[in-house]
């Protein structure tokens, strides 16, 4: 079935340039893509950084063409100019009307609730209803947050479920966690591993655990998209399965909001949390956001580390602390903004072809030079990102040659090179120069 | 004792004017403390609302200057001029570096460790060593953060102790702590009461409900400024007693913090949290911050919700989560950079005369209309903030009287009003017009 897909990505790209007469991979190929490319105008609403303020002084870009080949939204997305403006306005209204804006905002982005504007533009990003989402704080804390009321372990059922490649600080989350209820964490921490000579599991592995382990499993806890492998998992299924079994299941979505399509609410996730400074380019350490299913929005007798009120809101308001910052929630809001001239259906549409050729060219362009895809092939078991591992520990002198060429991407210690095009703004063109950089300099070595 | 002080600010005040052959309630003095207010270039530093666009069309300010008199800084500081820089220029950065300033930021700020930069501007207003404070999340997550490492109850030991007019919030954070644990707020929630009559407590009363509970009390939680009376606690000598007793004592400074001198290391506290939106102008939701005594930095052993490392590092840090906002960072940062062109104790002492200089204006100006100040009269035992309570519940009716002058304070329901002149940006004439425009007000009703 992997085959398939693969086959089938292919496919498509060849037989939209051999439909044009046009060489698969030529650049004017990928000018081609980029002409037609329906979500283009999009790029315009992002500031993209020039080679010569972002990398440095002497270095030699591959084009004439000023700015850079950004690949690391993943990392942290770019400045959306009106989030510029915004910003702008928002220190204009402090400016002069102080305390006042809390209630009597003049662009009527009144302090005090803000945050709905930019709770109804997430819905349909998340797939959430509006109760379900709650936009504060930051990823980590949240996760304790949410945590303090829905990890509630028993003797029987006290074991949470993590993929074996979490991100670092999910698994000091969690671990914590687990100490702090008095549990072992080699007793209570159950790990997702690939097969032996694999490097991201199966899905029917994934499945077999929930399936044996279940009873005892109080939480499943995982990245939608791993951050590593850039691994898609079915959420809708591992959802179903581990809630057949009593388990409240949790999704990191760190990697996945504004990515990939989700519809939390539709799959009867339990919970989600995300950091806004990837996919949603709310700038680095923007303001971060909750999802608590509608079924759960009046279990006001679940333990509570946090109350707001004397009688908790419903829904995921009922988990939120504090004042939010306002800078940060027109951040968010000025690129939610964008988001909202497409939808994500397009943009993962695009994103589809745009990743599709990244991986084509990969494939096509580079032969024997000891990498490999380690992202899953098939298009359901991926987003944007693509991860290449290199069998010898050269990715830090390879990521530096691609920055003297005028290409960011994200290097992993010791082997990974993540790659993510990200449809809002990167364009075909990108992909193309990146591959033939890469395989310029792994030809020089 | 009270009596003393009273009468020491009204003498200063009135030896001032007759120095100077002045009328003490004429507007020409309050002129002339303005002239010779060594702080008054600091105004210059902050963007003054002006009525206009504050406040709204046709109202009357009291003046023909055309710059609101803002009295609410306890609420929400103005803004630094220089923060509207700061913030733009890293704007810029993310529009030219994106990923990149995390490390290579060309204002040598960069992203991962702009907060030490921070930290350094801090140390000097809660004193403090930099291993003390991490600059994290909003304050009420962060009373859960660190609670759940420093709130440890046990059978014989689990109360916690606040002030009965804590601060709305502050008081469900703890019940939720309490409950969390297990314990009944009943029993384990214990308030400092002021005696019949009184609207704040006496400091005798709160060391003799330390001393008679002590053994029981895991936590004394207290506002260092109540947000509501304004009243100023003897931090040192309520932190000595509590801790004779075995207790750990936390700092509440969200009204404290820029606005009275602060030497928590010296004065041997465990623990405080603030946020930053108020006296120290980092904008509506700013980045908040904890404090941790030095003597706490390597207690490993204790339960941590967080864990942010495989190591937490030793510290306040050590319970930090998280990637920081970088654009509240910046900001926070702006409102420290004016800090540091002064220092506590020269701003502490234009404050007394400033907050003194009102006290004698409502004295001398106000009289039989049925309202008294509820702060304490002792300076000791305030910062910059007095609070007016009303006989009939009509506080509403005046904040809106003030408003259509030009006048911004704070009306806490029924019939408090909380007037706090900062002495970072706030005149003498300021605290003049309001005296005047209350009285105006008032005789005419
Ligand atoms: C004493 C006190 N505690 C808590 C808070 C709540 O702060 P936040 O909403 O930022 O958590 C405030 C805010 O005004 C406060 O004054
Ligand atoms: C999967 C995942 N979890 C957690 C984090 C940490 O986020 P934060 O530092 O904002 O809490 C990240 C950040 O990259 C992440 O990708």
């Amino acid at each position: 079935e992997r085959f398939r897909e693969q086959k089938s990505i292919h496919e498509i790209i060849q037989s939209i340039a051999s439909k044009k007469g046009l060489d698969p991979l030529s650049h004017e190929f990928a000018r081609y893509l980029d002409d037609n490319d329906e979500l283009k105008h999009l790029r315009e609403e992002f500031s993209l950084p020039k080679v010569s303020e972002c990398i440095a002084e002497g270095v030699v870009p591959i084009t004439s063409e000023e700015e850079v080949v950004y690949l690391s939204g993943n990392s942290l997305g770019l400045l959306p100019k009106r989030t510029r403006k915004l910003i702008n306005e928002e220190l204009d209204v402090w400016a002069t009307s102080a305390v006042r804006a809390h209630f009597n905002h003049k662009l009527g982005r009144n302090w005090a609730t803000i945050e709905d504007q930019v709770i109804s533009k997430l819905t349909g990003i998340v797939g959430a209803k509006p109760i379900e989402i709650a936009v504060m704080n930051t990823l980590t804390s949240n996760i304790h947050l949410l945590l303090a009321s829905f990890y509630t372990p028993t003797q029987s059922r006290f074991k949470i479920l993590i993929e074996e490649s979490s991100f670092p600080s999910d698994r000091y989350a969690l671990e914590s966690q687990i100490k702090f209820h008095g549990y072992l964490v080699e007793a209570a921490l159950i790990e997702i591993k690939p097969r032996p000579g694999d490097i991201t599991p199966e899905i029917e592995d994934v499945l077999n655990i929930i399936e044996k382990e279940g009873d005892s499993i109080a939480l499943v806890f995982m990245e939608a998209v791993n951050y590593h492998t850039g691994q898609l998992f079915d959420i809708p299924k591992i959802t179903k399965a581990a809630q057949k079994k009593g388990c409240i299941v949790a999704w990191n979505l760190a990697h996945a909001i504004g990515n990939v399509e989700l519809k939390l609410h539709d799959w009867n996730v339990d919970l989600a949390v995300w950091c806004s400074y990837k996919y949603l380019n709310a700038g680095p350490g923007g303001i971060a956001g909750i999802f608590v299913h509608e079924k759960h929005a009046h279990e006001f007798d679940r333990p509570r580390i946090v109350i707001s009120a004397f009688q908790p809101m419903p829904g995921a308001k009922g988990f939120q602390v504090s004042n939010p910052s306002a800078l940060d929630m027109v951040a968010l809001y000025g690129s939610l903004e964008v988001f909202s001239l497409t939808n994500m259906s397009d943009l993962c549409q695009k994103s589809y072809l745009l990743t599709g050729y990244l991986e084509f060219l990969l494939d096509e362009n580079l032969h024997g030079v000891g990498y490999r895809i380690i992202t899953p092939r098939n298009p359901h078991e991926h987003g944007a990102q693509l991860s290449l591992m290199f069998d010898e520990l050269k990715v830090e002198k390879i990521a530096d040659d691609l920055l003297i060429r005028g290409i960011i991407c994200d290097e992993r210690k010791q082997s990974v090179l993540r790659v993510a095009p990200a449809p809002l703004y990167n364009c075909f063109s990108d992909v193309y120069k990146f591959v033939n950089a890469l395989k310029a300099i792994l030809s020089e070595t």
